[in-house]
C-alpha cells in the first residue's frame, strides 16, 4: 500500500517534471508528452531494474498511465502566463520524485537486510534514475551532479530508513513531505 | 517465428542507421563497427529489459551477429560517391527499426492482456530505445524527441495491435510496411 | 574467486576514473561522490543486466561500496600538487575497469558456449558499460567511440578467452595485465 501510493506519486512528480523541462526546450505536444512519459515510467524502469521489481509490473499501470498521459497533456495546454509559475516548481516536483523513489529504494534494501552503506547507495541510486534520464534525455548534465542538494535528500531517506527510526507508514510520507 | 524475422530485420535496420551517423562522426572503422552494434543491440537490450526476454538470448544469435558485423564494415568500406546516398537512406533504417521493435512491444503487451494505453506506450518505448541508445552515444539529442513523426509511428502500431486490427503474421509484416 | 577478484578491482578501477573525471569537471565532495559511485556501481548494473547477474548481489557488497566511498574521498582530498599525476593516470584505471569487466563479460559468454562473435562482443559490451555511463553522466562524448584502442583491447580479451587460449585463473591474471 505504501508502495503503490509512493510509486503514483514518485511516477506523476517526475511526468510533471520531464513535461516541464520538455517545454524549456520548445517541444511539441507529442515531445512533451515522451519526454514526459520517459522521465516518469524510465525512472521506474531503472528502479525496478535496481530493486529487482519484475518489469511486467509496469505494463499493469493502466490507469496510472492514463492520468499521467493527462496530466501531461494539461501541463502542456497551461496558459502562458502560468509559465514562470510552473518553471519554478520544477525543483518542487523533482524533489517529489526523487524522495518518494529513494524511500522506496532504501526500504527494498533494508527488508532485505543490508548494511547502512547499501541502503544509502541503493536510495540515491533510485531516486535519481529519473532525473537522470530526463536530462539525458534532454541534452544536458544531470542536475543531481551539478547541485549537491539532490544527493544530500536521498541520503538523508537512506539514514533515516536504515537506521530505522523511520518505519511506519505514516513516518515515511512525513519523512517525504520533510524532504521536499 | 514473426518474432524472430522482426527482430532479424529491426537489428539489422539500426546497425545500419548507427554505423551511417558514426560515419557522419568520421569515426574509424572500430567506433563505426562499436556504434552500429551498440545501436543494434543496445536496442535490443532495452527491449528485452521492457518486455521481459531473457538476456541469454542476445548472445544466442551467433549467425545474426556475424551478419550484423559484416554488413557494417561493409557500409564503411562503401565508395566516397553513394555516401549521399546512404545518407538519405538514415530515415528509413530508422523508420524500419522503429516499427519492427514497436510492434514486438505492443505484441508483447497485447499477449499479456494490457490496456490499449499499456500497449501503445510499450510500443512506443520498445521502439524508440534503438535510436535512442544511439544519438546518446553519439552525443546528440534524440531523434525520437526532435520529430514528431517516430513516436507518431510507434503510436500508429500500438492502437492497430491494441484494437486487434492487426493480428496475423501477414498482417503485421504489411503494417511494418506501410509504417515505412 | 576470480570473479570477485576481478569484480573487486573493475569496481575500484572504476571508481577511480569516474572520481578523476568529476574533478577535471570541478565537481564538490558529493559530485565527486557520486560520479565516481555512479561510474563504479553502474558500469556493474550494465554487466549484470548484460550476463544475467541477479541485482541484489550489488546491495550486498557492503565492504566493496564502503572501500569504494572512502577511495573516491581519498582521491577528493589529493594535495593539488598531485592532480597532474593522476590526470595522467586516468586511462590506466579505465583501461582496468574495462578490462576486468571486459574478462568476466567474456567468461561468461564462453561457459555459456556460444560462438568466439558472441563472447567478443560480450568481451566489448560489458567492458565499456562502466566508461559509457560515466562519460555520458559527465556530459562527454564516449571515450570507448573516440579511441579505438579502447574497443581493441577488449577484443583481444575476447579472442583469448574465446579460443581457449586463457582458462585458468593465473592465465586470466596476466592476460589482465598484459591489457593494461
Amino acid at each position: 500500500m505504501t508502495w503503490d501510493v509512493l510509486n503514483v506519486i514518485g511516477t506523476m512528480a517526475f511526468a510533471i517534471s520531464g513535461a516541464i523541462i520538455a517545454m524549456e526546450e520548445d517541444y511539441d505536444l507529442l515531445g512533451v508528452l515522451i519526454l514526459g512519459l520517459a522521465t516518469a515510467f524510465g525512472g521506474g524502469i531503472i528502479r525496478n531494474i535496481l530493486i529487482d521489481v519484475p518489469m511486467s509490473t509496469l505494463w499493469e499501470q493502466d490507469i496510472l498511465i492514463k492520468v499521467t498521459v493527462l496530466i501531461i497533456a494539461l501541463i502542456f495546454f497551461i496558459p502562458e502566463g502560468w509559465i514562470h509559475f510552473t518553471k519554478g516548481w520544477l525543483n518542487f516536483f523533482d524533489a517529489v520524485g526523487l524522495s518518494t523513489f529513494a524511500i522506496q529504494g532504501a526500504l527494498y534494501a533494508y527488508s532485505a537486510g543490508h548494511s547502512l552503506t547499501a541502503i544509502i547507495m541503493a536510495a540515491v541510486m533510485t531516486g535519481t534514475g529519473g532525473g537522470i534520464v530526463r536530462d539525458l534525455l534532454a541534452g544536458r548534465k544531470p542536475t543531481v551532479l551539478r547541485y549537491d542538494i539532490y544527493a544530500a535528500w536521498a541520503i538523508i531517506a537512506g539514514i533515516f530508513i536504515g537506521t530505522g527510526i523511520t518505519s511506519k507508514p505514516w513516518e515515511l510520507y512525513l519523512l517525504c513531505g520533510i524532504l521536499i
